[in-house]
């Protein structure tokens, strides 16, 4: 069964989730070839705070908080940019890549310095996915997860990628709407006919026997063509078996290697290549698509030809801002090796479908005649993102096992 | 006196007008020619709620809340149109025009298709005004006043009318503050020139004595106009002794029949009709009007040529809708048989003007040097809604006789 | 140290700022230009309160809240205008200058015009400078302010001034932040580049061993200046003793008089007068600056050839109001005697300057990590408005001598 309401709709689960979920867990917010360059950063708003993610002197990946150890002001006002120092703007107190106070103006001679470096975040990146988390002591399986889904990636080379494209939508959704909606492919057949070209609308059946009749021949189509990429990622030593683990421990994940339809080369209309130039040196174009879901705001989709990236972050109880990064290899050039809008108008439809149903789920259960209703068997990853949901919440907050009583704690 | 200030500024008391009255009264928000036809919908927005009003197969008039049963999506995100079924275009759950579930793709076989049905609203249409009550038990007292205002309203055949022009205004005031103005017209002599045409300025002064002297001669005239009229209505078998039982019943009403200035035949600049094609075969055109009132958020005049109906929805402590709807014979030609821009020219006019006072009226009392002032005597109807309103949440939620205490129990 | 967050964040600070501040201290809302004539008027907006800000027939300043005593409409919607009476709009209740009722139609032979008179606010006029206060019993010290300022303010004649330009500017930060900005200029340097043609960087460092090396040689040619100065003010007879009393009476206040650079004349970018008609009849212009700032909200510079007077409005938590206005003498002639635009554009520019540091400190300070910081030695006068900000929410409330315990008690 879905959540009760004010899950979706009630300001303080809003900020509960804020709270236990976005500040406790590891959140997915951008990619290395974002900040390829030392002095190179991207801030990011997760909730009330600002965190600036940036390449160090060292090549190191590091991450503080935006906010001045003087009067407290957002120092880096910019979405993205490249810098010596990291200066606040206001009084010109000046930190180093490595957030040491270097410099301030006009003090006393007690004034020490070292007593106001930047607060630094916990950053972690896995085969160049960057990872924070706001908490002191943030989730330890994080060794574990990196160590399962780092052979999978890095064959793709992410690190060596380059941003082509990035997109900020606004849904008009409370966040978990938004994930739900990705956990689950049931909406697809009416949804998303131009995703359906190359993405199997099986997805979410395992057991032949219930499947809709009219989906039988497309799912003998995908358990064909299974059969067929199985031989060639074997051949290219790419590691393909499933690995469902999305409520069963802290960090939630699944990782898996499907075949597409049509040319199954990449999410374009025809399956075809968007990019000639592809991610890495294996000299096959149909290598069907690696996936990977991370709770609570990630799913990526990696083709032999580029990588595209989500990152959902709330903004209220009701919107939230889904980011897509197309990344590819860091030496294609747009109109030679890739089309930019042939690679990434699928994705994009898509998206604003998504956005659409995301809106009409928040709308409808703001109504007072909601009441939860029952997932479908083939939704069973929804469920698996509740699972995980409520089990978090309990977690860090000690409260028993129900969902209601989550909300009265909440209220 | 007018009500102490948080019953127009204060959220605790907004949702409390949506818990007690908007959720538990009979409100009227459409009327039958907007769904003439089978599979005709409008979808009404009441507070939170969504509800669809729909003509069904038998051509009755149904209302449900437009959710879906399965994770609770807005079905229908249009204001109105017509559909064979309603699905839901997230995953396709598809119920008839019964409200019955009737197909819900990939379940498991114990699914039960009859325990997922559209929840049902309370609707009731007297003579083609169609009221909807959210409550399981709603106000009884709705078959006395449909056989009280029947028999006025029916000759008029609004059931057989087409909708001419709709228009939704947004007021930046309380919902109570758009009725309170609505109620008494103490404010027209300078506030309404181009109604004053043809509504006589002497409404709301019963006594000739109390009738300030600028305004005697009119209420002379009226009070002519008054006996010419009697003898028309007799002719006509038309009803037309006034019942004002605003604050005497659960559901207020009142209703009057009287005459109009100039030509007395229709809200329009010089007084004559907008429509030759008229309301009912009846061939006379100079019938004045008849008007009716209803708590809490109905007013309506309906002239020889053409009827308005006017519908008050809360928005937000500060904010509301109103709903203009003109009607006119289903057979009337725009063009040939009526000029839309003179039917509608000073309903609209007179809708801004209401609207910027109930705008002044609003900013006032947000000041907290408001003080609740006296009505004047020509205000009695607005006392009429106050007694009736504080009455009905007293009714509902059993507390004291004062107005503040309402307020506390809210707060 | 600065604030903890929840005084520049809190909805329940804001309220109490509001009740506690800008509802007891004496506040800046006007000059007595912008009412010159009997029936002129300006309406201000503060916190939910609107005020009527008037001259009467006897030429008197008045205040008087702008709510009609019927129900409440908002009687004067303009910001400013010129009437003969009072009268409101809605239902043409009529009031004289002085407040009282004079006429409302169709009343009972009983009503008593007399109980209806507007509600009258607290006013007073400090050479020109008017403040309000909507206590009944308002900080008796203002006499005591007046005496010590009106010396310094009189011989600029400000009452016979006319205005030569106002702006808004609608900052998003807490009306603390822009106070608090307003009260250093440790950001000058970089930050105010327009204005530091003029504006002596060094303000805020009394002693030269403190002072950064850079600043040294213009703390050299300040201290020159004032030596200069300090004749002309004594030739003309010119009150010059700096009084600092931000923190150390209810009315805090503090007021000096200094040179300017360059020419030393204006706020011009070269130095030279804007106007060459002089505010008094002074045969001098290079006279520095008169300054004062008051708490909560007011600050104002005066010159010899034109007067700017700010003043700081709460409007939100995260939102404040700074009215700039630019007095020149009643006979200047716009294009004749002064150039607006050369007048006015250094201020423009550096109010849009704070702005965007105001701006960068609610946003920065809106982040859970921000953690208040350390003064500066030269940021002395934002330690004055800290200490007096939280004295007088102590004397309103009653309430132990620390930050947080204040915070407990709005919340």
């Amino acid at each position: 069964m879905s959540l009760a309401a004010p899950f979706y709709t009630s300001p303080e689960v809003f900020d509960l989730d804020i709270a236990e979920i976005f500040s406790k867990q590891w959140i997915f917010v951008a990619t290395e070839p974002e900040i390829a360059e030392p002095g190179d950063f991207v801030t990011v708003t997760l909730g009330r705070y600002s965190v600036i993610i940036a390449r160090d002197d060292d090549e190191q990946v590091q991450a503080y908080h935006n906010v001045c150890r003087h009067r407290g002001a957002r120092i880096l006002a910019e979405e993205s940019g490249s810098v010596g120092n990291i200066v606040c703007s206001y009084h010109q107190w000046t930190y180093g890549m490595d957030g040491k106070l270097l410099y301030a103006e006009g003090q006393s001679p007690t004034f020490d310095k070292s007593c106001f470096s930047l607060r630094s975040v916990n950053v972690r990146s896995i085969a160049g996915l960057i990872f924070i988390c706001l908490a002191d002591e943030p989730p330890a399986d994080i060794d574990d997860v990196a160590a399962i889904v780092a052979p999978y990636l890095e064959p793709h080379d992410l690190r060596k990628a380059k941003v082509a494209k990035q997109v900020d939508l606004v849904e008009h959704g409370n966040w978990k709407l938004t994930m739900e909606n990705n956990r689950e492919c049931y909406h697809c057949s009416v949804g998303h006919p131009e995703l359906l070209n190359t993405f199997f609308p099986t997805w979410g059946y395992s057991d032949s026997e219930a499947i809709p009749t009219r989906l039988r021949p497309i799912f003998d189509r995908f358990n064909a063509a299974m059969v067929e990429h199985k031989a060639v990622w074997d051949h290219y030593g790419l590691p393909h078996e499933r690995v469902a683990e999305l409520d069963t421990r802290p960090t939630g994940f699944h990782i898996e290697r499907e075949p597409m339809d049509l040319a199954g080369e990449s999410f374009t209309l025809d399956g075809t290549v968007a990019s000639t130039k592809l991610l890495t040196d294996m000299p096959v174009t149909r290598l069907g698509r690696l996936s990977m879901h991370a709770q609570p705001n990630l799913w990526l989709h990696i083709t032999s030809d580029h990588a595209i990236t989500f990152s959902v972050l709330p903004i209220g109880p009701d919107t939230c801002r889904v980011r897509t990064t197309w990344l590819v290899h860091e030496d294609a050039e747009e109109g030679v090796d890739y089309d930019l809008d042939r690679m990434t108008n699928v994705w994009e439809i898509t998206n604003q479908q998504d956005a659409n149903f995301v809106g009409l789920a928040q709308e409808g259960i703001s109504s007072p005649a909601y009441v939860p209703g029952p997932y479908a068997p083939s939704e069973f990853q929804v469920e698996a993102f509740i699972n995980w949901y409520i089990g978090r919440l309990r977690f860090h907050r000690g409260i028993p096992d129900d969902h209601l009583s989550v909300v009265q704690e909440a209220g």
